[in-house]
Parts: C-alpha cells; sequence; structure tokens
C-alpha cells in the first residue's frame, strides 16, 4: 500500500473534507490527515489560489489525497481511489447496477444541491434556531429525502445500500446540516440519521474535528444566521 | 450485456448529454440514443419537474441510461458504468493512480467550471464572433488549458491520459465551446484539438447532431450573444 496523506480543511465545517476522510476511514485505510489552515474561506479576503496551491491544493480546493506524494484532488474521486485500494471493504455496492446507482446519487450530490450546500453551512457542533430555509433549499431537501427513502425502503437499511458505502459518506454532511438547522426530515428516515451518527468513523470524524482549528469567517456566518457554532461541542 | 437506453437531450446542445454518449460509443457499446424534445429549456418556462420525469428524467435533467429499464442518471456515473461493463475498451487508464487523476478531473468538470458553463453556452453548430469571455470564465478557462497542458506533456497525447479515456469525453464540449466562441488556446494544445475533433465517436456525435431537434431558447441565447447557432453545419 502506497503512503496516503490527505489534506484537509478544518473537519469542524469542511464537508467536501469530512467525506473522503468518511471512507477512508471506513475502509480502514492507514492515512495521515494533515489539516490546512486557512483563515477568511468563503470571505472576498480568502487566500489567493497561489497561496492554497502552496498549502497543497491543485485546483485551490480541499481535500487532496497524496498517494506517494502524487496529489489526487476531488472528494469523489479520492472515495474512488479508496475502492479501489482496499476493495474487499465494499465502499461500493456489489451489485454493477447498485453500484451504479450508488454513484449516481453521489455524482448529484458532488453537482448539485447548491441552495442546500450555500444557504446552510456545514458546521458540526453549530446549532441554529428558528432558521427557514429558503425554497430553493427546501426543494433541495426534499430531493434528499426522496432520495434517502428510496434506497433505504429497497435496501431495507440501515445505510442507502445497506452497507455504509460511499453514497453515505457523500451524504453525511446534509445530515449534519439537518441537525444545525433543524431542518425536519420524515420519522421514516430517523432510524437512517441515527445510523450515521452511531456509526464508527463518524464517531472518529466527531471526535476528531473537536479539536479541529476554527475558521473564524465560518462561525461568523452561523452567528450572522442567529446560531451557536459551539452549542453541541460536549454532545455526541 | 443488458439492454441500454441512453435518454439525451438534443445533442446540437446538451453537453451533459454527449459525455456519455462519447464515452459508451467509444467503448463501442450497444445502445439506443432517445432524444428528448423539451421547450424552453433554461428559461423560467421550461417544463416542471414532473413532465421532465414522466419523460424518463431521474432528478430534472438528461442524460439518463437505462440498464434493462433501471435509470442510472448523471453523466459521469453513466461513464463509470460504461467503463465497468466494456473493461477491455480502456474507457479509464490501466494505472491506478493515473486513473485516480482522470477521475479528479472528470469530476472537477463535473463540480466546477460553472462560469465557463453558463457564460459559454454549448452549440455544436454555433459560431460567435468577437466573443470576450468575463473573467471569471477567462479564469476557468486558463484552468482548462492548465490541465491539458499538464495531462499533453506526462502523457505525449493524442488524449490527455495517451488513449481516448473519459477524461476526453468530459473536456470534450468543452473544446466545442472554445471553437464557438473563438477562445485562443495555447498553440501546443492544438494538436489536441484536433485529436478530439477527428476522433471516431466525436464524428458520429456531430453527424447524429446536424438532425437532433432545435432548441429555440438556446438558439435565442445564442444569437444574443451576437451568434449564429447553424455558422458550422455544413462543416466537419
Amino acid at each position: 500500500m502506497p503512503t496516503l496523506t490527505l489534506n484537509v480543511l478544518s473537519l469542524r465545517y469542511s464537508s467536501w473534507s469530512m467525506r473522503p476522510w468518511l471512507a477512508l476511514t471506513h475502509a480502514g485505510a492507514k492515512f495521515e490527515t494533515v489539516t490546512v489552515e486557512l483563515a477568511d474561506m468563503g470571505t472576498p479576503n480568502a487566500p489567493p489560489l497561489a497561496q492554497r496551491r502552496k498549502l497543497g491544493s491543485v485546483r485551490g480546493l480541499f481535500p487532496v489525497l497524496r498517494v506517494d506524494g502524487t496529489p489526487i484532488h476531488e472528494s469523489l474521486a479520492i472515495c474512488e481511489y479508496a475502492a479501489e485500494a482496499l476493495p474487499q471493504t465494499g465502499l461500493w455496492p456489489a451489485d454493477a447496477v447498485l453500484r451504479a446507482e450508488a454513484r449516481a446519487i453521489s455524482c448529484e450530490m458532488l453537482s448539485g444541491f447548491g441552495a442546500l450546500r450555500h444557504g446552510l453551512p456545514c458546521a458540526l457542533f453549530g446549532r441554529v434556531a428558528n432558521f427557514t430555509p429558503d425554497s430553493a433549499a427546501q426543494t433541495d431537501i426534499a430531493r434528499v429525502c426522496e432520495i434517502w427513502g428510496e434506497k433505504l425502503e429497497r435496501s431495507g437499511g440501515p445505510f442507502l445500500f445497506g452497507p455504509f458505502s460511499i453514497a453515505d459518506a457523500m451524504f453525511y454532511p446534509v445530515r449534519t446540516r439537518f441537525r444545525t438547522y433543524g431542518v425536519a426530515i420524515p420519522a421514516s428516515l430517523g432510524a437512517y440519521a441515527q445510523a450515521l451518527d452511531t456509526h464508527p468513523a463518524v464517531r472518529a470524524l466527531v471526535d476528531l474535528a473537536r479539536n479541529a482549528p476554527r475558521i473564524a469567517s465560518y462561525d461568523a456566518a452561523l452567528r450572522k444566521l442567529g446560531g451557536d457554532p459551539d452549542a453541541a461541542l460536549n454532545s455526541r
């Protein structure tokens, strides 16, 4: 196995960093997590591309996996690498058509849900009371619930395709957003949310994130929405 | 091999439909192309989700591949399905790290380049003279040229990773945009543009697109930019 290093932004907030971290951890990959500290992300004062590249980025974003030094960017491509490097861990469903469906909803996460991603910023320990998503975000939320409902009904759970897969890693940051913003989901999806929250890789992520660096601009954004970025810091 | 049907929007314009069509065609997959006719796409009068679903969409968009009837959405997921179903056709590079890089830039295409995609709408036969991309689109264009330059320098061409791969299918619609809008690219990338234009699957796509339905709203958008949607209809 080559030497793997995953460069992430603070796992306290970075939904894209969480996804491959969860997949690699669930698969039992031996890898080092290196957290890149960048202030003012998401603001006009964010560090320029050249500086982000010096810190290991390829296109200016994180995460980036280094495989014996060679950088692989894009969260889903990193998850695919893990699935191939550790095939016995079943990161994708074994059935070809189910695997294609799992990739389809993972790609949909990657390319879609912009209103949900931008309107409800990810903050693992943040809680925002009395939040009302705008109508575009509500459309995204309804589509997420539709996907979850369809896949869980067929698989019988506990995860979207039965065992934990990359699709679950891709959607976990949505689950945390639902909790942060008090988004109501159908009761039939409660067991899935619970299964995610108690999955060992998710627990390890949350434990690590408790000591992850703060990004002041992200905390400020949450406070602007009336929220507390540390509300759930000491709960599991 | 299961029965494959690819539901596409008009291949005259739909960059997302072109991508898996090229991958499936290059791989020699036996599949039926079914063109869904939708008026007013890209306008507030676009058909509602329920109607698009009746026409075979999953999340409201196309393409959708049906595998013995089961819908697989998302262009990249369809390409992955083709790569697995026809492994001997080498739709991904054989080397694991190169394959991861090819997936990374394919995911980058899927999730990024929004300014290029929205500011320079795809129209295979359209030509727009004296077009100046805005600064965000110019940043995207520079990044595309950087990716192409890096990969071609290493592979030696003719395609990004040597033989034609899914990464080339993902970037072909960018190449057509560069031609449509007269975007200048470094001379060192000219051979790659030529290799794409003369690839048998691309030639087949262009031939098919000549008879693909028009989408009036797309033609109108191109005319609004001062372009002619049919300028190159009779050239190869």
